[in-house]
């Protein structure tokens, strides 16, 4: 049945609301702090795919007028001399964010340099400080990923209390918080993964399915509920194109919503980060 | 349909068997190292279930051989003087575990003091650090019931891989964490609580359920799988008797197997704490 009514939930058009709106914060930052919010990424070696995201989000923190710097280090930088970079950015005043691009190379233990991050500029949640915070409905920095789904969400004023919702992945860095985010506002909250006996008795039953698999065609069509809401977390390249994890064109005859891929999660992920830089930049203001 | 070969899961006696393993390793301590695993138990006002419940806690750990302290202090303590005294047991070499008797009087920042404790002892990892090594499924403490929850089903046996489970409540000591350390051990994990549409569409579905929402005879034998695993967390009083929030006489007929409350995960969570006791001790001396 084709469902003319589908609402496909822009990520794209959103996301540039948030970064209009950032874009206004900077500047009044800028004019009566004499402030601009600044952001570095650590980046260990020369991962392509890792150089060409860290390219993007410099052009949109460029484009909202934050400042941002890439610390380019070496594939065989000693732990100890990464941890030293590590702290000069955790001390900088100027640094509002630090992101660690992962993976990192196998000599580094990620985890002491993950729980070395200063948790206040940790707007990736990475430190377990802030990811427990999540678990108790905190008021800490969320991966942005899951803090982006839920924002799409709330730009369309669906409000997930008492729905029943699928997450199909269990990741440290989206399952796992898109879980705790909708537990935490009260949605009845399913998760499944590659050990699932059955994931379609899950998602089926559910009003609102969000997938974050990394698995193209994962979800289709026979699936999903009538009238579902389903957001497509997923980035795969097939055959020289980005898709999700959601089988889109036949997934969409049968939802109510449904996010895009590209277009959809993506570009709320780097809004977050945009907007998070800022919270980051105003609360060190008010220390 | 009676089930004669409704397997008990007896956690008295599973918690009595570890309660001597760790006796025996206390005694070791004593001897090889001259130390006593110290436990200090920070206690304001006197609500007469906590002292209940405390002294419950310091006659398991007598019976077993580690030192315990009540700090007690009064319920008109000023925040700076009850931080004051948690530094103490912070800097105290011979206090390996701190617990803090919830919930603390309305003037007290609870959420400070709980940020407060040092995270290498709080036993019941109320600490978001803590927490939040939970869910990257790290090794850090866990809260001590549903830690108990695992060490049962591990004690019996029970593989939870792949398996369905339903946690009946989500609260952030028990069931949130206990959602977490199944997902860890990738079971397939739905949460339901009170804003559930129907949580008898998850738990009839589930090859165990864990509940956890202090409601007494909440789980009904219609609302259970033949066959499956019920483990009850709830302790409620009721005309002067202690039940769980199972219908623990029918619901037996259709499980395969069951916890009795009390004698189930009640008697698991305090083994679990002596434990975790032990385990600072040893952490301690190898620093």
């Amino acid at each position: 049945m084709a469902n003319e009514e589908t609402l496909i939930l822009d990520g794209s058009a959103k996301s540039k609301e948030i970064q209009e709106e950032i874009k206004a914060e900077v500047e009044q930052l800028k004019e009566e702090e004499g402030v601009v919010p600044g952001l570095s990424i650590i980046f260990v070696g020369d991962n392509p795919a890792s150089a060409s995201y860290i390219k993007l989000q410099q052009r949109v923190c460029s484009k909202v007028g934050i400042d941002s710097e890439v610390v380019d280090l070496p594939e065989d930088i000693s732990q100890e001399d990464l941890l030293a970079e590590l702290d000069k950015l955790n001390n900088d005043d100027s640094v509002n964010g630090i992101l660690i691009q992962l993976p990192l190379p196998d000599h580094i233990d990620e985890k002491k340099v993950i729980g070395s991050i200063n948790p206040e500029k940790d707007l990736d949640a990475f430190h377990p400080y802030n990811i427990g915070e999540l678990v108790i409905d905190g008021d800490a920095y969320v991966p942005c990923t899951p803090e982006g789904v839920m924002a799409l969400i709330d730009k369309y004023d669906i409000d997930v209390k008492g729905k029943d919702v699928t997450v199909v992945g269990h990741s440290n860095i989206v399952g796992k918080p898109m879980a705790l985010l909708l537990l935490n506002r009260n949605a009845t909250v399913s998760v499944c993964h590659i050990d699932t006996k059955d994931t379609a008795s899950y998602t089926k039953n559910s009003d609102i399915v969000v997938v974050a698999a990394g698995v193209p065609n994962l979800i289709t069509a026979d699936m999903v509920k009538e009238g579902a809401i389903v957001i497509d977390v997923g980035i795969n390249q097939v055959d020289g194109k980005i898709v999700g994890d959601v089988d889109f064109e036949n997934v969409k005859e049968k939802a109510a919503a449904i996010t895009p891929v590209p277009g959809g999660a993506g570009p709320m992920t780097i809004a977050m980060l945009l907007k998070d830089t800022v919270r980051s930049c105003k609360n060190m203001l008010n220390k």
